[in-house]
């Protein structure tokens, strides 16, 4: 799972998406002082909360207009204001932009000793209009409607218990119902006395790390691409994290024998952010080296909901529950902003994650546990992930169709799955790739972001240049605009 | 306002010529909160700018009422509050002045031993009936329609992006409102950009634990009386936590010095779970503490808008917002299972909390958050707590008389305030009571469950035998049995 860079200060400087990002029709409902105060009020929140950084260019008022599809006048008088009011300048010759103020400094954590595992510094449009990055599902597609009926039935008829401190593995109403519908769905051999909750997966990563060091667990192997930050945070939880070489079959788990791991760290029905599936002897090897070692295999299934070509492999938890703890996810399926996320664990296991729980925290909210849970047994969760993956397949078949129109030589790799796809480049032209789509305004991510320090020297480490496109980040309404910068930048 | 002529620095001591100064009439405009509330902030406000200098002498009560034609009590009371807050100094044959913040010596000695932390086992009974334990507000008043109705405005009204992985600091609609009704409801100076949004007091203490351990902090004092989970937690973020012996006048913060401690741990509106207040030169001394020392304190605000007999003391961190660490929590005034707190920080602290918290997690969910905030700003929440002020004051008034009549032994000590008290017991009764409660179906918890290991041995450390009685738990229906069981366990 993605538990997205968007918060990282790197991004900070930039304005993309920023016409999809303001939702006119969304402003048009609230605009009871009319269209040009909402949208001088939503652009003076975004600078005031510093979604737009100081020096971040803005779109031209003819950009932001057609974007929005509303008057130029109406936004050329909303940039006018807020250069009046002070929070945007406007210059000949650099656009209008956020006005600089005072740098916030920033007192800098005392290094630790711990090994840098940066990533190199994204390069970013100050002006990018749309955002092509991985980790987003569309959050224009939320179902807020039922989301809303759903907490209205949950919170009327939970018991008072329901609001108090409550037991640290989360509402049994939750586990009861994930545990129905992780098996039908995703083949998971869940109980609900196996299932603990969590906010998200990094949450749940942050406890499977602490229970695994108070076991004396020294080493947490992962694949050679991944998410840094999980890195980090297994890091800091006095873990070393060397990493799997992977090839066309995926993550090279025969070899976890050779790292004197207690544990590994995968994502086996899409790996992210490569996008293959593992194969079916390397699912087995993992299995066999918990086993022979008594390790344990860390299953991340961040978006095995969504299957285009097939109906989705089943979760590598279901051939050993004993041996894999299984990770899921509200954050691709319906939104990051419910902080809900699942683990289904061998027991022991289970049990030593609530201890270490029961001590220094309960989240998520029991209102949004019981609203899923709701979710879950109404019906809705599946109707909802139906039509995303409808919506999400046939986004990739237009990515699909305009890579093979504009750039022939570029394969799209990867199984026909979740959330994103990875574009192959040509040796050397990643980052140049990346840096044309800033000066258009396009918000990319290059495979480079995501290959384990380590990694670069492993025999078949590298997969060499590619794109990582988030096809189902931008709103309806950004979307073929993005393509078709994309299309633009790509080598033919 | 108070423009006074003490702007001259030969006049600075004093703050003679105050009453003509202070424009009654101004501030009887201001008085929404009543001319009380406009007379203490004004004088505190002089004194926070430094218009009003340490060491100057106000005038008496009724000098500043006949200047003002105001009544002398209104004169007093805000006098008063701020000696409570610690603002001003009251003393027999000296008068009010403004407090001197005098430079105390730092004695830093050596640390103690970290002592093992372990609460007794508690007593309970397997299936009580009735539970007095402390900790939770009512659960059956939860206003579940107000709360519904604000989810579906605020859900409705969200951006976007709302649903997104959002910003560590927490949804900035949630953190103006709180900074609105902190300054108003308890004095705390609070900007959004200080506060950070957790996942409840345990999820806050957590961050701000890893965050003075990142500083090279290694102690951090506690109080005699506490929860022993917060000590654990500590502990485990490689802290030790020696206790500050406590008397009658509350924590004696003083001895601060002696600790070389680089933050301390306070409850300073009400004791948990002694309940008493702390006195006002143990407030000054705190803060004293933290500016000669660069420490911090940390105000755990649990339940400070709960104060039955008067208006409440001020936050302690309104004396000092760059020394203190504010934190306050839905937990008791709505719900636990919100898991929602707020930290009210320091900006570097804060900016520290953030980068900590960028990484490992962006609990809680969101909608809560979008929601908390609509019912902060709709007027809901201080009905609500209007509400359940007056019921909890009833219960405890009905604790008092009861106790009175069967047990008039008995002292119920601490502060009416919050939603529990204290019952006093004779040496050697406290786990006897308990036993008996277990035997008639009541769940009771005594002091003995909450006091610091370490705290046994202090001087003024133990304050004996004693029951800590959650008045607030039991639903209505359940109140009245409940409160008989605990007068018939009780000695007489």
């Amino acid at each position: 799972m993605v538990e997205t860079r968007a918060n990282s200060p790197a991004e900070r400087p930039s304005a993309e998406g920023l016409g999809a990002d303001l939702h006119l029709d969304h402003l048009g409902l609230r605009g009871r002082h009319g269209l040009r105060t909402s949208l001088t009020n939503a652009l003076r929140e975004a600078v005031r909360t510093g979604r737009l950084q100081p020096g971040a260019r803005l779109p031209s008022s003819r950009t932001l207009a057609a974007d929005l599809s509303i008057a130029r006048n109406t936004v050329a008088d909303a940039y006018a204001e807020l250069v009046a009011e002070g929070w945007l300048t406007a210059r000949q010759g650099s656009g209008t932009r956020v006005a600089r103020r005072a740098e916030p400094g920033r007192a800098p954590k005392a290094g630790s000793d711990r090994v840098a595992l940066r990533r190199p510094t994204p390069i970013r449009a100050p002006g990018a209009r749309f955002s092509l990055l991985p980790g987003n599902p569309d959050l224009a597609s939320f179902p807020r409607a039922q989301w809303l009926a759903a907490a209205r039935r949950a919170l009327t008829a939970a018991p008072h218990e329901a609001l108090g401190y409550g037991d640290a593995r989360g509402r049994v109403e939750l586990r009861t119902a994930l545990a129905g519908y992780l098996a039908r769905a995703r083949g998971v051999h869940a109980t609900p006395d196996r299932i603990v909750i969590c906010a998200g997966f990094v949450h749940g990563l942050r406890l499977i790390g602490s229970v695994l060091r108070g076991r004396g667990v020294r080493t947490v192997a992962v694949e050679a691409y991944g998410v840094p930050q999980y890195y980090d945070l297994l890091t800091d939880a006095g873990l070393r994290t060397p990493a799997l070489p992977l090839d066309e079959g995926g993550t090279r788990t025969a070899e976890l024998g050779s790292l004197d791991a207690g544990a590994v760290l995968l994502t086996p029905a899409h790996q992210y952010p490569t996008g293959g599936a593992l194969s079916a002897d390397r699912r087995a090897a993992a299995v066999d080296w918990a086993r022979a070692t008594g390790g344990l295999v860390l299953e991340d299934d961040y978006d095995g909901e969504f299957r285009y070509d097939r109906q989705p492999v089943g979760a590598l938890q279901g051939l050993d529950p004993d041996r894999v703890g299984y990770f899921g996810t509200a954050s691709k399926s319906l939104a990051p902003g419910l902080r809900l996320g699942w683990m289904v664990l061998p027991r022991p296991v289970a049990q030593e994650v609530i201890a270490a729980k029961g001590h220094v925290d309960w989240a998520p909210g029991s209102f949004d546990q019981l609203t899923l849970a709701e979710f879950l047994t109404s019906g809705d969760y599946d109707r909802h992930v139906r039509a995303m993956r409808l919506r999400y397949r046939r986004r990739r078949d237009q990515l699909v169709a305009a890579v093979a129109e504009h750039a022939p030589g570029i394969r799209v790799s990867g199984i026909a799955a979740g959330l994103h796809a990875v574009l192959d480049l040509p040796p050397g032209t990643e980052r140049p790739v990346i840096a044309a789509g800033a000066k258009l305004g396009l918000a990319l991510d290059g495979l480079g972001d995501f290959v384990h320090p380590s990694a670069r020297e492993l025999p078949a480490g590298s997969r060499g240049d590619g794109l990582v496109v988030g096809y189902a980040t931008p709103p309806d309404s950004a979307w073929p605009g993005a393509l078709a910068a994309l299309c633009e930048v790509l080598p033919r």
